[in-house]
Protein backbone atom coordinates (compact mmCIF):
# COMPACT_ATOMS: atom_id res chain seq x y z
CA UNK A 1 0.00 0.00 0.00
CA UNK A 2 1.45 3.53 -1.16
CA UNK A 3 1.78 6.26 1.33
CA UNK A 4 -0.79 8.11 -0.49
CA UNK A 5 -3.36 5.03 0.67
CA UNK A 6 -2.32 5.17 3.60
CA UNK A 7 -3.22 9.08 3.71
CA UNK A 8 -6.55 8.39 2.52
CA UNK A 9 -7.53 5.83 4.65
CA UNK A 10 -6.07 7.61 7.38
CA UNK A 11 -8.39 10.53 6.75
CA UNK A 12 -11.25 8.51 6.39
CA UNK A 13 -10.88 6.89 9.56
CA UNK A 14 -10.83 10.36 10.69
CA UNK A 15 -13.74 11.52 9.94
CA UNK A 16 -16.08 8.06 10.66
CA UNK A 17 -14.23 8.27 14.14
CA UNK A 18 -14.20 11.80 15.16
CA UNK A 19 -17.09 13.75 14.41
CA UNK A 20 -15.68 16.95 15.17
CA UNK A 21 -16.60 17.88 18.47
CA UNK A 22 -15.01 20.85 20.40
CA UNK A 23 -14.19 20.33 23.85
CA UNK A 24 -15.57 23.13 25.85
CA UNK A 25 -12.46 23.39 28.37
CA UNK A 26 -12.30 26.41 30.85
CA UNK A 27 -8.38 27.74 30.08
CA UNK A 28 -8.48 29.36 33.87
CA UNK A 29 -8.88 26.22 36.02
CA UNK A 30 -7.02 24.85 33.60
CA UNK A 31 -4.43 26.96 34.68
CA UNK A 32 -4.49 26.49 37.94
CA UNK A 33 -4.77 22.66 37.51
CA UNK A 34 -1.40 22.67 35.29
CA UNK A 35 1.25 24.16 38.20
CA UNK A 36 2.59 20.11 38.08
CA UNK A 37 2.91 20.11 34.18
CA UNK A 38 5.11 23.25 34.74
CA UNK A 39 7.73 20.95 36.01
CA UNK A 40 8.44 19.76 32.43
CA UNK A 41 6.13 21.20 29.92
CA UNK A 42 7.38 25.22 31.31
CA UNK A 43 5.07 27.49 32.99
CA UNK A 44 4.09 28.92 29.86
CA UNK A 45 3.99 25.19 27.63
CA UNK A 46 7.53 25.33 26.26
CA UNK A 47 9.41 21.97 27.64
CA UNK A 48 12.05 22.43 30.44
CA UNK A 49 13.43 19.21 29.10
CA UNK A 50 14.55 18.41 24.89
CA UNK A 51 12.31 15.07 25.20
CA UNK A 52 9.15 16.20 26.28
CA UNK A 53 7.00 18.31 24.05
CA UNK A 54 6.24 21.99 23.94
CA UNK A 55 2.18 22.24 24.24
CA UNK A 56 1.47 25.87 24.22
CA UNK A 57 -1.17 26.61 21.09
CA UNK A 58 -1.06 22.64 20.65
CA UNK A 59 -4.44 22.17 18.94
CA UNK A 60 -7.17 21.56 21.94
CA UNK A 61 -8.59 18.29 20.64
CA UNK A 62 -5.07 17.11 20.34
CA UNK A 63 -3.86 17.74 23.89
CA UNK A 64 -7.85 16.21 24.58
CA UNK A 65 -7.27 12.59 23.38
CA UNK A 66 -3.23 12.78 23.96
CA UNK A 67 -4.42 13.17 27.61
CA UNK A 68 -6.83 10.73 27.90
CA UNK A 69 -4.51 8.18 25.58
CA UNK A 70 -2.31 8.41 28.32
CA UNK A 71 -4.77 7.74 31.06
CA UNK A 72 -5.83 4.69 29.67
CA UNK A 73 -2.32 3.61 29.10
CA UNK A 74 -2.63 3.57 25.38
CA UNK A 75 0.36 5.41 25.27
CA UNK A 76 3.72 3.23 26.28
CA UNK A 77 6.73 4.48 24.42
CA UNK A 78 9.45 7.17 25.43
CA UNK A 79 8.73 8.80 28.93
CA UNK A 80 5.08 7.61 29.12
CA UNK A 81 4.93 6.16 32.06
CA UNK A 82 5.43 9.46 33.55
CA UNK A 83 2.14 10.77 31.68
CA UNK A 84 0.48 7.93 32.18
CA UNK A 85 0.79 8.52 36.30
CA UNK A 86 -0.30 12.79 35.73
CA UNK A 87 -3.38 11.44 33.71
CA UNK A 88 -4.42 8.77 36.21
CA UNK A 89 -6.12 11.43 38.52
CA UNK A 90 -7.60 13.79 35.52
CA UNK A 91 -10.94 13.79 35.72
CA UNK A 92 -12.67 14.43 32.06
CA UNK A 93 -13.45 17.80 32.93
CA UNK A 94 -9.68 18.55 33.76
CA UNK A 95 -8.60 16.75 30.65
CA UNK A 96 -11.04 19.62 28.59
CA UNK A 97 -9.66 22.43 30.85
CA UNK A 98 -5.50 21.47 30.37
CA UNK A 99 -6.48 21.12 26.91
CA UNK A 100 -8.19 24.92 26.96
CA UNK A 101 -5.20 25.89 28.51
CA UNK A 102 -2.52 24.63 26.79
CA UNK A 103 -4.36 25.68 23.63
CA UNK A 104 -5.04 29.37 24.78
CA UNK A 105 -1.11 29.86 25.05
CA UNK A 106 0.78 31.29 22.25
CA UNK A 107 2.92 29.05 20.35
CA UNK A 108 6.61 29.43 20.65
CA UNK A 109 5.79 31.13 23.98
CA UNK A 110 6.33 34.81 22.59
CA UNK B 1 35.07 -0.97 6.20
CA UNK B 2 32.58 0.96 4.11
CA UNK B 3 31.18 4.07 5.01
CA UNK B 4 28.00 3.15 5.88
CA UNK B 5 29.89 1.14 8.68
CA UNK B 6 31.42 3.96 9.97
CA UNK B 7 28.63 5.96 9.72
CA UNK B 8 26.86 3.43 12.00
CA UNK B 9 29.94 2.70 14.71
CA UNK B 10 30.13 6.68 15.11
CA UNK B 11 26.62 6.56 15.33
CA UNK B 12 26.56 3.85 18.36
CA UNK B 13 29.86 5.66 19.57
CA UNK B 14 28.07 8.51 19.57
CA UNK B 15 24.82 7.72 21.25
CA UNK B 16 26.89 5.79 24.30
CA UNK B 17 29.22 8.32 25.10
CA UNK B 18 26.50 11.30 24.79
CA UNK B 19 22.96 10.16 25.58
CA UNK B 20 21.54 13.19 25.75
CA UNK B 21 22.49 14.38 22.21
CA UNK B 22 20.01 15.77 19.89
CA UNK B 23 19.28 13.37 17.18
CA UNK B 24 21.92 14.73 13.85
CA UNK B 25 18.85 14.78 11.54
CA UNK B 26 18.64 16.39 8.25
CA UNK B 27 15.89 19.34 7.85
CA UNK B 28 16.19 19.29 4.31
CA UNK B 29 16.07 15.38 3.94
CA UNK B 30 13.49 15.49 6.21
CA UNK B 31 11.28 18.43 4.22
CA UNK B 32 11.31 16.04 1.05
CA UNK B 33 10.27 12.97 3.33
CA UNK B 34 7.34 15.21 4.67
CA UNK B 35 5.15 16.00 1.80
CA UNK B 36 2.70 12.96 2.86
CA UNK B 37 2.69 14.54 6.50
CA UNK B 38 1.41 17.96 5.28
CA UNK B 39 -2.07 16.34 4.48
CA UNK B 40 -3.08 16.43 7.55
CA UNK B 41 0.03 18.52 9.60
CA UNK B 42 0.16 21.09 7.53
CA UNK B 43 2.78 21.73 4.98
CA UNK B 44 4.02 24.70 7.66
CA UNK B 45 3.69 21.97 10.25
CA UNK B 46 0.20 23.55 11.42
CA UNK B 47 -2.23 20.50 11.48
CA UNK B 48 -5.09 20.80 9.10
CA UNK B 49 -6.97 19.04 11.02
CA UNK B 50 -8.06 19.82 14.44
CA UNK B 51 -7.22 16.73 16.40
CA UNK B 52 -4.24 16.51 15.02
CA UNK B 53 -1.03 17.72 16.43
CA UNK B 54 0.72 21.07 15.17
CA UNK B 55 4.62 19.97 14.79
CA UNK B 56 5.94 23.49 13.93
CA UNK B 57 9.15 24.17 16.21
CA UNK B 58 8.04 21.04 18.50
CA UNK B 59 11.22 19.30 20.30
CA UNK B 60 13.04 17.40 18.26
CA UNK B 61 13.92 15.11 20.96
CA UNK B 62 10.26 14.86 21.28
CA UNK B 63 9.53 13.66 17.58
CA UNK B 64 11.93 10.88 17.53
CA UNK B 65 9.93 9.88 20.45
CA UNK B 66 7.07 10.15 19.53
CA UNK B 67 7.85 8.78 15.64
CA UNK B 68 9.18 5.77 17.03
CA UNK B 69 6.22 5.11 19.37
CA UNK B 70 3.82 4.75 17.08
CA UNK B 71 6.27 2.56 14.58
CA UNK B 72 6.68 0.44 17.65
CA UNK B 73 3.03 0.34 18.24
CA UNK B 74 3.53 2.01 21.61
CA UNK B 75 0.50 4.51 20.78
CA UNK B 76 -2.91 2.59 20.50
CA UNK B 77 -5.52 5.86 21.30
CA UNK B 78 -7.04 8.52 19.42
CA UNK B 79 -6.02 8.60 15.70
CA UNK B 80 -2.73 6.55 16.39
CA UNK B 81 -3.48 3.79 13.74
CA UNK B 82 -2.91 6.90 11.17
CA UNK B 83 0.35 7.27 12.61
CA UNK B 84 1.37 3.83 13.03
CA UNK B 85 0.30 2.98 9.17
CA UNK B 86 2.65 6.03 8.12
CA UNK B 87 5.29 5.43 10.85
CA UNK B 88 5.76 1.62 9.51
CA UNK B 89 8.16 2.50 6.87
CA UNK B 90 10.10 5.26 8.18
CA UNK B 91 13.94 4.48 8.89
CA UNK B 92 16.18 5.72 12.10
CA UNK B 93 17.35 8.18 9.42
CA UNK B 94 13.94 8.82 7.95
CA UNK B 95 12.64 10.04 11.62
CA UNK B 96 15.66 11.92 12.37
CA UNK B 97 15.39 14.26 9.80
CA UNK B 98 11.43 14.48 9.84
CA UNK B 99 12.13 15.43 13.25
CA UNK B 100 14.89 17.93 12.56
CA UNK B 101 12.58 19.62 9.91
CA UNK B 102 9.63 20.13 11.69
CA UNK B 103 11.74 21.27 14.67
CA UNK B 104 12.70 24.00 12.17
CA UNK B 105 9.99 25.11 11.34
CA UNK B 106 8.75 27.95 13.41
CA UNK B 107 5.88 27.82 15.85
CA UNK B 108 2.60 29.17 14.87
CA UNK B 109 3.57 28.63 11.33
CA UNK B 110 4.72 32.53 11.84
Amino acid sequence: MSLKHHTIAGLFTLSTLVPAVASAGDADAGKAKAAVCAACHGKDGIATIPGYPNLAGQNEQYLVSALKAYKNKQRSGGQSTVMQGQAMGLSEDDIANLAAFYASLPAGGQ
